[in-house]
């Protein structure tokens, strides 16, 4: 797998992540391999598959290689893998009599899907982290606003009233799905692989099936049979990486609509300047979320389409696999912590959300009134008698809906209650409560 | 969700699927909407937010309307859903006292998601049923053929022998993944969507969080917070939809491979006639397996797109689900139906692959025979020893790499007991043993 | 080419195009192919290849054959393409003498190649007849409003003033150079395939390369060497599909933002309504163009994907072909018609752009201050002075933000020569001048 | 635009290249910028727009600066964009006197734009001259393999004999129509961008429209209108990018087959070994060719999705933009020099394709002796001569076609002219002919 550096010098603040950097590098899956290799001397040796002393011997010698990148490289392009020579590589630090019972009977897919199995688990525990952590912050936010009335809007129009903890809990929703599908992959993707050249096991004998096993234990994996052409698991991972820095984009592209100036709804501490307009905050966190998610909407795919993995093993397959994995991650990363910092700058401007709900001259209330006058009259007059009453409004024959309304002869409802938009949003007050639960019995209690 | 027609009348039958395009059909969407419509009116009679009497009286009315698709199209073009329109024609042909009941309260997607949800319940039944027949038939077919010898290949070159049983079960594996990923999935998916015009359930009184369960439980839907925004379940079905198809596109290409005319292990029966050259067989149902499903997993990214979804509702992020959709579904259909038609007109020839194991001369006992020579001597001296054998085989100085071998001096071992390619096989057996196994436990036992 | 019915009749009106619909149907790939057939036996008896008479007579038969297409569906799903079921059909209409000389020599990709070409001229000339009628629409609307002021939007932002009219230029811009683009890709797309079994025209004999080129004559295409495995034509055709489409996308989510209930400079009339929102106006037409953009992003990628043919003719690449064409093509067809619409539909309100320019208190004018101001005093000091204004603006201090220049002692500068925007943006009518011209010259006068 | 390391030390021989890797690098960004400001400083300074000495001054200082890319990290972190802390960075390396002069009236994007497109323009460079070596390295092989007969393979299946040369001329045809189209977006592409913080040229008084065009001449940059949200012009070079990619990934799918054990018809000079099958040689060339292809594919929607970029400017199309442009080129890059390697290591086996059309005991002949007996009889009774010829040779009833079909008493026809192969392959010989003339036009003589 391939490292991608949008952590350059430069982007790497904007675009990048520093932890998953590290887990996608060089140095890292060149740990991950020799750690494969030192599983497998280990449980070969326990077998007896390799001679009994070896086993300790190996793991205990790789605990001191050291292995320079740059000196795979040459192999890797020629082999088209890194493993042989780094096998090469690591038999010449090896005392002669051990070399031989280095990779005893396994394929490079063998160390190469391994090593990735293994930085995939740290992978899975890094988004787990930083997902649990969101979950907590907006859950935080969620409880904050319960009662804060907001402008909802739908096609691009103010709709009617909504609480500003409900838009909360509805970016909070999918992340504990989300949450809940990490569970669910995590026992699938973190398993063992080990087929030797043809998937076969041949080269392992009566034990084989045994050292298969013994091998997922000993790197703390799931038992799995050789999977080097079903790339299912890889395939799934991806997808949920997408859907999650969706979802982070789904908020963000929230957090740009309520920044708009029009809305103003909420600024970022530490907002993004502009060359030359001073009076400019550019919702800069909020914009990298919706990037991020429209790039990483276009890489899962590559790993749909390296799953169409023909012969016992293809090369081409799996090296799109390499190529298109190492942007999805480093994409999940950065959007992860991007949103932390945004809701870490983020402040919410409930002046400003009220001010805009009253901004609409009572239009919002429609449907309120709607259902109101339904109380009293059959529901097509009802309807009739609100769609007069916003023309009113909106012609500016009339200053505000509930004036229209009273207006119009309905004294005998108490519009005034209406006005403040609150009416019938109990319901949305216990939605909140019901996705907290749920939060909180998944991640623990709200800060 | 607009339709596909991948059935139109000329190419339905090699990329479309009769079964699928129905549950996409314009017919099939205006009944679920009704469906829709008369389980909610039932729910809010029994929970007294429409008149008690008035929920079967439009249960029953809505049995009997006649909705013509064509008579809601320029509605539908208008407004950006169908809902609108339909709610009036619906109306129009019900008693007058009954038409302020129907819709009451919902907002157009409410009832444009359950219509959707309910059609996906169906497609995941589709999908199953077709999933579960081709393990069983995959099953069967591993079963047959596990003592099969063949060649296995690896990066395009003849690897190792391998049983084509353990081909057969690697194409199964992932099956029975996805089965298991099916079973996760559905009651995440099919759950109830009910938010009103903002999300909030406003319009439904004290009783609306007790109405949103009760319309679950009327439809058999699971019960849910209102996800008018988060999208998340539609990205993971696409997801497992492509997932499906890039397995059954390996499967293709695999079958591709295998019917080459240099390779010529496989036939199918009536396979594809040209229109100049007699002598051809093309394996066109496998070929339709690998383009439907690289076509897939270029449509999966648009449904990540479409979950990023600003606002309380967005009419582009909206629509976009609505053509991305149907696209994988159809495509999914269709390679679920053909790689049915696939191994149902498969013919496997196992001389040939006896015969094209035995054309490599021995080369691809290689790994077998260095292991053989590792028992009696330093392996890097059998590496070496094997090596030299193999290119004497190439150069054509030795007929065959065992014969090569013998040559060599290594008479103490008994080089004719792996001729045949069968040594160390006996782990490949227990492997599709591990398999079948699964897909016994999954759905039943192989026919 | 399999179609794509996005023209269902419930959606048709608002995702699909009928005129597109029906260039991509059953019927018109049936008609486009005997057209083939026709030309390459006039071609051919003009050449001497078959009997001279042959030509003509072929000709005027085909005139008269009926081919339904339910009849070639069983042999085009066996035979993966559709042209031998056909051949045999037509046959069967034929006089028993003529029917050796239909489809001499060819191969089937041959007349499916030719089918498809024949009707992508008349998709490329359907699309530069809608791209041309929306130049001139755009170039009236621009012409228009050249001097109607309204507010630059950056980065979610209000930013300083321009022109409506250069905002109109800016949608126009890529149009003209799309323009351009269909004139530098017709000649390369629209040319002969002509090849036989394995492209090398060994069936036709020593007049088989003058039978390519007349065959691209009798067909007004232009000679090419056959091309049946090099298929860079059709990506790049589909990459001008999206890139048409992405920039109708971009106009589609301008006129979102710009329909927004908070900033509502623009309507449309019939907007979209809502089912139970009377005061909702939703900009269909603008979201679906944005819908139809991102989804065309998603699909032009498989037609790369199917460039990568191997071998003299890959039966996988090709059908995946066929999947990824019709769906970029009707999504362009959709967005050009729903494009013109818009327009069509589209009320500018330039009192709303002058009141939401107000509504900035003068922030949008700090650029021109500072600019003003550096005329004064050193560029660090004008832009200190301005950043102290935009502040007391911001914080409620001062109630615009000239008033507080001009109390900030600068009253040797004519603030209020800057007050309503119009100040520096002479050039901003140059450029909307530099526009209008190169639209004049590439599709003639405005209206 | 930010960078992407395939240039890791590990995987950068495979999958990177370090000379396109360097015109993404973080130093050449920051380089191109200062090379706008100074071109920016000389143009205004022309024009009087900033102080006559000041243009020179500047452009002389700015000679000498020093900036670490880590330096403008936090800067680009919190702006989202590069260009004002670089500013900031360069004002202070520059006398007091000149530092209001610098970025005079000019937006971020203005620079950050410029600094793309000069770098692009590098980058088309090289993409020219690789593409122009290839094609003479391509026109080479196929005039050194003009007579080469070779087996022609169509759906999988062995169809009919060809010439090598006529395969590598359909390699080499798409690629000349790159060639052309390079020379099509070059003026296309590569023009200046000034716009000013809203693309009105606000800033820069009457003489803006002047100042742009200056611009544009200083920095050798076609003139043109501002693009800020117009990004057709990224999309299109985008889509070349992925038609080259797609068109080398073409042949290395080609690559591959040909050197799959069966057909064993190429090897690579040093091609892959693998860890435990001494005899394998992997075409690990061809299929990175092929894996950079399937990646580039899933790239360039990423651009078409950056393109639907609303209001004056977006941050979040904008973004996107940089995320998907380098991926596509590091693609573009690492396959030009792979293909360059690959037909460098790359040997042809004349007799094994001699052998390989031999071994189809005359079934690929089927064809031309259709043809030879159609002169004869009847088609009809011709073709039903040559099937069953066909399957006598298919049951094994006769060892070759063409003995099958003298045996059946066609004795009047000279079979033995058939045999090799070679007949009616004239045309193909004069197809390899037009292409080398048109790519000796093109790119002058293969060596």
């Amino acid at each position: 797998m391939a490292a991608l550096a949008l952590d350059t010098s430069l982007y790497g603040g904007l675009l990048g992540d520093a932890e998953f950097a590290a887990l996608l590098s060089d140095a890292a899956e060149i740990a991950a391999m020799i750690r494969a290799e030192k599983a497998l001397a280990r449980a070969q040796a326990r077998l007896g598959i390799i001679p009994g002393a070896a086993g300790e011997a190996l793991a205990a010698a790789l605990e001191t290689v050291v292995i320079d990148p740059a000196a795979l490289r040459a192999g890797l392009t020629r082999d088209g893998v890194a493993v042989p020579q780094l096998v090469a590589a690591l038999r010449g630090q090896l005392p002669p009599e051990l070399r031989p019972w280095l990779h005893w009977g396994a394929t490079s897919q063998d160390i190469s899907d391994l090593a990735l199995v293994l930085r995939l688990s740290l992978v899975l525990d890094a988004v787990e982290a930083r997902l649990d952590a969101l979950i907590r912050r907006l859950a935080g936010l969620a409880d904050t606003h319960r009662a804060t009335l907001c402008l909802a809007r739908t096609r691009t129009q103010a709709a009617a009233p909504t609480l500003f903890g409900l838009r909360v809990a509805n970016w909070l929703q999918p992340l504990l799905r989300h949450r809940a599908r990490l569970g669910e992959i995590r026992p699938r993707l973190l398993v063992v692989q080990l087929g030797g050249a043809a998937g076969t096991l041949a080269a392992f004998g009566p034990q084989a099936i045994a050292l298969m096993d013994a091998l997922a234990d000993e790197l703390g994996l799931g038992r799995a049979v050789p999977w080097h052409k079903a790339r299912d698991r890889i395939e799934e991972f991806g997808g949920l990486l997408a859907m999650i820095t969706a979802s982070l984009g789904m908020i963000g592209a929230d957090l740009m609509q309520l920044a708009q100036s029009e809305v103003a709804e909420i600024t970022f501490d530490g907002a993004g300047g502009s060359s030359t307009l001073p009076q400019k905050q550019n919702p800069v966190v909020a914009e990298v979320l919706v990037a991020l998610a429209r790039f990483a909407a276009h890489q899962v795919g590559a790993l749909h389409q390296a799953a169409i993995h023909p012969t016992e093993r293809d090369g081409a397959a799996w090296t799109l696999e390499w190529l298109a994995l190492p942007p999805l991650i480093q994409a999940t990363g950065a959007a992860l912590r991007q949103a932390g910092e945004a809701f870490g700058d983020l402040r919410v401007d409930t002046a400003r959300m009220r001010a805009n709900l009253d901004a609409t001259r009572g239009l919002v209330l429609a449907e309120a009134a709607s259902f109101a006058l339904a109380a009293a009259m059959p529901r097509a007059d009802a309807a009739a008698r609100v769609r007069e009453a916003v023309a009113a409004v909106v012609s500016g024959a009339a200053p505000h809906l509930l004036d229209a309304l009273a207006a119009a002869g309905d004294a005998s409802i108490d519009w005034e209650a209406l006005r403040d938009g609150r009416v019938g949003l109990e319901p949305a007050d216990l939605l909140i409560a019901r996705v907290l639960a749920e939060a909180e019995a998944m991640v623990g209690a709200a800060p």
